[in-house]
């Protein structure tokens, strides 16, 4: 019972065009909230709050300066991304002209023409532009919304939690909806372009396809790594000399690293977010693409069964649009006790409503049967066909939705600090900031434990039903309620500069309040985010794997652990996420060190900056951060960029097998570790803050021993889980997808077997 | 030219005598130093000291005082390991009884008997009852050495740096010997009597014998879980509170901890790493015998070829020995700054002597050319046969032996105070304990980089020329120059104990000066076992994995990351070294907390105890220890000892390869990166302390800020170095070595397929 074509056509722009209307229709809620001119506007939005308290009107002044410290924050994010993108433009430019070399002078063989091969050089390059410049538009609107939103919602807060929860909330889910209905809208622009030339060579097409997952991928890779040190050399060296040192508050104005610390924000857990997850959705459609390309769907030209990826994408937006309208209009957060149960809800609901969609579209997308083919595990052949039923897809979708919502809510069990592991944590700081680290770090190692067994299972239940292609359709099921993952992602960097804001300009101590409790279910929900985020990165890059096997020619017997290439491919790919994160941790460190002595410097230098007399130089730290991610992003960039291609190139299409393979098992534990650890760090020295239960006052709260030690164990989960954590995630993926785009260069290459090994003679 | 039957049946026993008799005279030499009687009688041992100064005589209380001291370490390491091996005993018996069911209910299958499995059976259970005993007595012996040594370092600290140096060393070396004269002894010894036995059947012979290996690593696995987190809560506890709280020196006698932190330092340090390593010796001789058993060498019945592991082993006693009396008699240490480079031309010179000892003996000892079986990458058949030259098996062994020392000597750089990475973390110490932190967990991260390359090489190397026989001989050829790891390694926390006991006997600044110096080159050949010890470990366990997958009838198209058994099983495999040691990072962590309340209280109740007018109650943080060690060593060592039985019986043999594969690879990073930064962490403390250079000065000594800072990295490094990193070499070691024990019961559960999915139907 397939859709028609003409609908299929129809419904994948429709959604997403619907998606970016509601971002459109959401922001223009978020603006009714004034910032300039004398009082402040309250905003309507056609209903009434039920406001637990209320401020009274603003003062001119205090909203006349979040304005301001808006205006800053909003400058250097846009000057830093304008820098970084510079650069990106000009890497772009040099990677388009490698893929398009290295794919054109592969030797055509078979009835492959030259032609062919230079059509997909072409194309594929094109893909990996327009890949490119939707990630930079993603993260660059992510961005523009942050900062646009920051500032109303501190002065939101005054009116009490609800506008304000409101404010960030709808602020998160109009990047959540432009990114989901930009990435799709493009996706499929390219598709229906391409399809033009490529005519009835639907493999083709879709090989060229997966350069747009490369291009969004490798621009997501330096906006995290880049955003990541940015954000972490600001808030690290802010922390050491604030709060430590000089004993005065976050976000304090007189700290001179305070406007990078909210720029970093910015540039960091937004843009770098938005890219990431743009990301693993462009790698995610791209790979159940490519392998159905190769089945039936793609060999019988079935129009609504190859475009199930999409329609899967394009049903999840509508879906998300309705869950949204649940927490901003049916039942928002009014107390601050709400808030973390609504963006959980949200998840909840999503998963929810999204699972007959799934069951829906499974059946009127997809013939009743269709034949994939598969690696055979018999030695007399290669291949074997499996023949898959539609409802089949059903499963593989629900597992991934449902794995996803389970890894989250593991995540939120270990990152929030109403739970025991965290209140742990927050415990062993009695005995001094020691302890907090061990009992931190165990954590992270823990939490491995669940998402990895889930993960597993995906990969288990998604193989032995449609084999890769049924991963590919668990990362996508996980992934479909991706709006509404980047809303409640977006939403805890906001409420975050919101606070520091609310701080800067003077507005009070029970404004703050109401913002730090926004933070702390933002801390939460970024853990869930990241949570999400690595295990659609592993079932995403599993698939890509899968396609990568396929396109250059690897049969089961040699990817064989027991080949030797392959593993020692594996003990590599497992060394590389520790290398790299050395490169990234110790990127932060410096920096923040540089950040260290510069404010130092304007505290012992510049008079009456203690006092509150004189303003910081601001400018002058946004600048060393700037010029530290810059400087500081290449070297990994370069790491994991140049991995594939050496690899594969010098050492043969097996031993890359081996290292993607290895890197991807190692790289989820430690991004997983990595997260949680600094979550539930941060999450515990909020615990001792906030003193809301009679353990927690018995810390001590701010200021005492165990607040101390608790700041001492945030300052080292920030690089942890902000710079090199979330950036795992992208090295798996993109090593896997890189790999999938030079596939035929590989193969190219003394038939797979490596440079290397062929010019000794040790082929096998 | 092989060598004549006789000749290798006397060798390998002689070799294993001589260096027994070797320790015993070592021994000797250490017991003329006296502790009981009057004045301190000198130690002759036939030969003059270049003292660099002279102490004069030792007042009668003094050397009474550190005999006293010395029996309360002994006794609380006697005591501990009482109770522990009783406990160890329980296990044995019902591991015993599990061994010989599991094995003898086997289905026969082919030409075997109900017989055949019976007796294969029993062997294996005799094998490892053999194996346990002989790591226990080796554990037990490096304590009782290593505590008689202890005080007698202190004494003769105070006639200078040579002869305090030359019985720290000769101690070490003591154990060194003696272990690797016992191992090879019990295990020769078996194999002459099982021979009896087993008539012709050279298979079920070697396939017994792996039982030896199993007994040997599973109690090392107790002993380093145990000792671990035995030394470590008492070190942590003693630290946070005197250090950190009441600012008395370390091994300050009125810290009530402190009897317990020196009883840590041998039950942990020595007995767990002697353990250790030899379960390595036996593991990596088992995946070579019976590997070999399946070659022409076993089914040809050649003797001296079928013996050459051992031969190997027995000549590196022989080279040992050499070495050592280079540093004992030639050239010892007489001034501070050559005790660290005495102890690494230590490595060296065995290096150097045992390579062309390698030579001949792969010469003399294998035919010239003899035929491995080796997995096909040929669809047509399961297996190939390799011909392998005789010098092929010079090359595995040199690469194991020089692969171990570049690992070695990379470790030394990455955690000795003198060269940069480690000074750049004591610097990061400028800025607090945070930075100090990030800067040493990215150091550890960095150190995975060459020794993932070197193993990767040597596997490459190995499995080329001679499949995985190669494998087991880079093993072999790494631990090789077992005794004079061992007494480089035993040398560390025997001049730790020195410095405790010159501390608590109040021998006075200028001996503890020298302590502390013999201590901080100990730290880094602590660090450099550590790393020979995970080399090795990465290896065996490979070999071992390649016995297994042999056993287990695995071809290579089984055993592709393409099969989704394969891959999810190499997922979960990748998790558990986290899981692992989040279960013994967070032991410590509540062991310490114990330990902090139990020693704040006696300082609080105990009237006089901080004049020093009163003793503390040592004997209660010794219980506390005991107890907690005891307890927590169950949950860790019950995971690691089910999930091969688990898994191989229930999701079959081809996940359970995936799970040892992915346990592997992520394994050996986190134990490097664990260690590294644990050992880097502990002498950038010691560089500031110490205070060498003008930038060490520079940072402030002891007491100041980066101290304090640089304190608590020390504090978080102790369980990462000493319990959690060491402990999972064993892990990846045992889970293959268990494997391969119960390889015959996994294949009878439905044919390797394993019995869930057997049940569901699910079989490939």
């Amino acid at each position: 019972m397939a859709m028609p074509d003409p609908v299929v056509a129809s419904l994948i722009p429709a959604a997403a065009v619907i998606g970016i209307i509601f971002a459109v229709f959401l922001w223009k809620r978020v603006s009714a909230i004034q910032l300039t001119g004398g009082r402040l506007i309250s905003s309507q939005n056609g209903r009434e709050y039920l406001l637990e308290e209320q401020q009274g009107g603003g003062e001119e002044e205090v909203v006349a300066k979040a304005a301001d410290i808006q205006k800053s924050i909003s400058e250097g994010a846009s000057s830093f991304l304008a820098t970084e993108y510079y650069y990106l433009g000009i890497f772009m430019v040099i990677m388009a002209v490698v893929i398009f070399s290295l794919l054109s002078i592969v030797k055509p063989e078979g009835d492959r023409t030259r032609n062919d091969e230079v059509r997909n050089g072409i194309f594929s390059t094109v893909a990996f532009v327009l890949g490119g410049a939707t990630s930079i538009l993603s993260g660059y609107l992510g961005m523009q919304i942050a900062t646009y939103a920051n500032a109303r919602t501190a002065v939101e807060a005054r009116k009490g939690i609800a506008p304000a929860f409101m404010c960030a909330f709808r602020s998160g889910a109009v990047m959540g909806f432009l990114l989901s209905g930009f990435g799709l809208l493009n996706l499929f622009l390219a598709i229906t372009i391409f399809a033009k030339f490529y005519g009835d060579d639907w493999r083709g097409l879709f090989e060229a396809i997966t350069g747009y997952g490369l291009g969004g991928s490798s621009i997501a890779l330096f906006g995290r790594v880049g955003g990541g040190i940015y954000t972490k050399a600001a808030d690290v060296g802010a922390d050491l000399v604030g709060k430590v040192e000089k004993d005065i508050p976050e976000d304090d104005p007189r700290n001179p690293a305070v406007i990078a610390d909210n720029v970093g924000d910015n540039v960091g857990d937004i843009a770098g977010m938005g890219a990431d997850l743009f990301g693993s959705f462009a790698e995610s459609t791209c790979a159940a693409l490519v392998i159905a390309a190769v089945s039936s769907l793609g060999t019988e030209h079935d129009y609504s069964g190859m475009m199930f990826p999409l329609i899967v994408s394009a049903t999840g937006i509508i879906v998300c649009l309705f869950t949204t309208f649940i927490a901003t209009d049916l039942y928002p957060a009014k107390v601050i006790s709400e808030i973390e149960h609504t963006l959980k809800m949200q998840l909840i609901i999503s998963t929810l409503l999204m699972t007959p969609v799934a069951l829906g579209v499974s059946i009127w997308a997809l013939p009743a049967t269709f034949e994939m083919s598969v690696p055979s595990s018999s030695p007399d052949k290669a291949f074997d066909t499996k023949t898959v039923k539609n409802w089949y897809m059903f499963v593989c979708i629900s597992a991934g939705l449902w794995g996803g919502l389970l890894v989250g809510l593991q995540t939120e069990y270990f990152t929030s600090n109403r739970y025991k592991p965290v209140q742990d944590v927050a415990d062993a700081c009695r005995t001094g900031p020691a302890t907090d680290i061990i009992f931190g770090l165990a954590l992270g190692y823990k939490s491995c434990i669940i998402p990895t067994i889930v993960i597993g299972v995906a990969i288990y239940v998604g193989n032995t039903l449609a084999g890769m292609y049924g991963i590919a359709c668990c990362a996508l099921g996980m992934l479909s309620t991706l709006a509404t993952g980047l809303a409640i992602d977006a939403y805890g960097p906001i409420s975050d500069n919101a606070g520091g804001i609310a701080e800067m300009a003077g507005m009070g101590e029970d404004i703050r309040e109401r913002t730090d409790a926004l933070d702390a279910a933002g801390n939460t929900t970024a853990a869930i985010g990241k949570g999400f985020a690595i295990g659609s990165a592993a079932l995403v890059s599993l698939a890509l794997f899968g396609a990568y096997v396929t396109r250059a020619r690897i049969t089961m017997i040699h990817s064989s652990i027991l080949d030797p290439r392959v593993f020692a491919g594996l003990l590599l790919g497992a060394m590389l996420p520790y290398w790299f994160s050395a490169m990234t941790m110790k990127s932060v460190g410096k920096a923040a060190l540089a950040m260290v002595h510069e404010v130092r410097r304007q505290f012992n230098t510049i008079a009456g900056l203690m006092e509150g007399t004189t303003r910081p130089d601001y400018k002058k730290c946004v600048a060393i951060s700037t010029q530290a991610a810059i400087s500081e992003m290449i070297a990994p960039g370069a790491l994991v960029m140049l991995t594939p291609v050496i690899v594969g190139a010098l050492f043969g299409t097996q031993c890359l097998a081996g290292v993607l393979a290895g890197s991807l098992v190692s790289g989820v534990q430690l991004a997983v570790s990595m997260s949680n650890t600094g979550g539930a760090w941060d999450n515990a020295k909020k615990y001792i803050e906030a003193g809301a239960t009679e353990h927690a006052r018995d810390l001590g709260g701010k200021g005492s021993d165990c607040h101390k030690a608790a700041v001492i164990g945030d300052t080292v989960g920030d690089p942890l889980k902000d710079t090199s954590g979330p950036s795992l995630n992208i090295l798996i993926k993109l090593m896997a997808v890189e790999s999938l785009v030079f596939a035929p260069f590989f193969y190219n290459c003394a038939h797979g077997q490596g440079l290397i090994f062929d010019f000794f003679g040790w082929t096998q």
